[in-house]
């Protein structure tokens, strides 16, 4: 069987960073494909590219230049003519760094761009890198016995809890809220799309818990510590559940301990 | 009491249209605000106005223009002070006129275009409206008796079967389904925040069903000719379901017929 390989989209830091290691650490065969925005200020990742030279390949993607996308995958198909697994990891709660506490906060633009990095983004992602998917090795997962219902390849978008509408009780956060409900639906769409094809690529939300990053800095003082979970503990959780899914598990959103989120 | 007034956002044609011509025919105490990108070029708005010169204002609003959300509030303020209902019934199935059939169709403008019209427009609309809102005089909906529960207006955005995640099976029409599910999540959010605010302003969202329009009009050979409503029967179904509305009903999601729509 070819090696299998990931890429990681968002791997300049926090949880994007860990798959990286995770993925280097417990699957050595595997190889790495992180891709960053600004390559240069990832002082860490190029680190581990210092360290990993033949295992870990940087590339430069900013998720909202769809040419970035195109070009990073042309890259991809040029240096391993596959792929097996995606996780789409970048996103921002708000320009500002903040999520709204209400209406007054709300802006048309900060909205807009939310939208654009987290939903729009990976998306578009899947648009350019499905084919490449479509001929992975299915090293990650679980293969059924039964050919037809195998998978090459799985997408697996980096969702929040607070993206679930039936789970809102709170409000608030409107931009960040909206952004992952609408990520949660192209997901599904994915999921629907991609298991028509042959060999199927699975597509699932996964929620890594609040994990004690940049994005969620403005609140930790909220947060009890037994539920901050650090960015090597949310990844390694996450990578079981990428390592259980196969085609009846696809399209669904799952919290990082294996349980099912509503939409 | 004072007279009613309610603000159809998106009333050039269609069911926006619908809704003005249902609410001057059946309460006819009521002020309506018909509002629409471009007055001079929606005939029929026009038309409809000369016949109701007391009771019918237009105003130009594009949804995706923040300035002329901010302008119109400015506006009603002036001239009337409150706000009863707000119907947010414009949208697109995509820039192209049809929805995406798989993700070769799929384009980060189009996708931003779809969610900036159907999804930011809608939640700015309640930005800059809530407080006219709650200056209403609860005239649309049922009030209990118990005081503290009564609402004084009420915002129904028009939302679409295909923008629940939980009800798709079918894939396809990102854009659009995207755009309605993160609408989803702004009625959910406007519920709890209004909800909040004493007197209480409600927010749902409705689906009007298969309507012969422009909008679905690409599409109207592969609907069964019974199941392909006028506007002029969605508009009143979905005013039964508005005029039925009291603060437990508040943050849902709603068909024509009044039953409830998964998330
Ligand atoms: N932390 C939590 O508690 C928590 C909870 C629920 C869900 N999540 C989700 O987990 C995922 C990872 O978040 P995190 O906590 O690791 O956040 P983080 O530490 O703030 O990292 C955000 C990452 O996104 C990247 N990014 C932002 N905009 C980008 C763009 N336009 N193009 C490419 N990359 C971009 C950043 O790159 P730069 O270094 O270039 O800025 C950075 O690598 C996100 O999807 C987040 O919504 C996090
Ligand atoms: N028709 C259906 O089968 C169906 C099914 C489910 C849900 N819906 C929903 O029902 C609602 C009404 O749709 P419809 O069927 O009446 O569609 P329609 O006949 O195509 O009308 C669309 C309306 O939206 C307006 N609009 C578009 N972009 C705008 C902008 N930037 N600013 C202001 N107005 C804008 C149009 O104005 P212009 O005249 O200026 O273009 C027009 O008045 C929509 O929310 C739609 O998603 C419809």
């Amino acid at each position: 069987m070819a090696a299998p390989v990931a890429l990681i989209q968002g791997a300049s830091r926090g949880l994007g960073l860990e798959f990286c290691k995770y993925i280097l650490k417990n699957q050595s065969l595997a190889a790495v494909i992180a891709t960053c925005r600004n390559p240069d200020g990832a002082a860490e990742l190029r680190g581990l590219a210092g360290q990993h030279p033949s295992r870990l390949t940087v590339l430069k993607l900013d998720v909202n230049q769809e040419e970035d996308i195109r070009g990073a995958a042309e890259r991809v198909k040029e240096n391993f003519g596959r792929l097996d697994l995606i996780v789409n990891s970048s996103a921002m709660l708000h320009p500002s760094g903040k999520g709204e506490t209400s209406l007054r906060d709300v802006s048309a633009q900060g909205v807009i761009s939310t939208l654009t990095t987290n939903t729009v983004g990976p998306l578009i992602m899947a648009k350019y890198f499905s084919p490449l998917l479509q001929k992975g090795g299915g090293a990650f997962g679980q293969q059924p016995a039964e050919k037809a219902k195998q998978h090459s390849g799985i997408i697996a978008n980096i969702t929040a809890k607070v993206g679930s509408i039936g789970d809102n009780g709170l409000g608030g956060w409107y931009s960040y809220r909206m952004s992952k409900a609408a990520l949660n639906m192209a997901t599904r769409n994915l999921s629907i799309e991609l298991a028509r094809s042959r060999p199927k690529v699975l597509c699932v939300s996964l929620h890594p818990g609040t994990v004690n990053t940049d994005l969620s800095r403005p609140y930790h003082r909220n947060v009890p510590k037994d539920k901050l979970f650090t960015a090597e503990h949310s990844a390694s959780c996450l990578m079981s559940i990428i390592n259980s899914l196969s085609i009846e598990k696809t399209g669904k959103a799952y919290n990082w301990d294996g349980t099912e989120i509503p939409w």
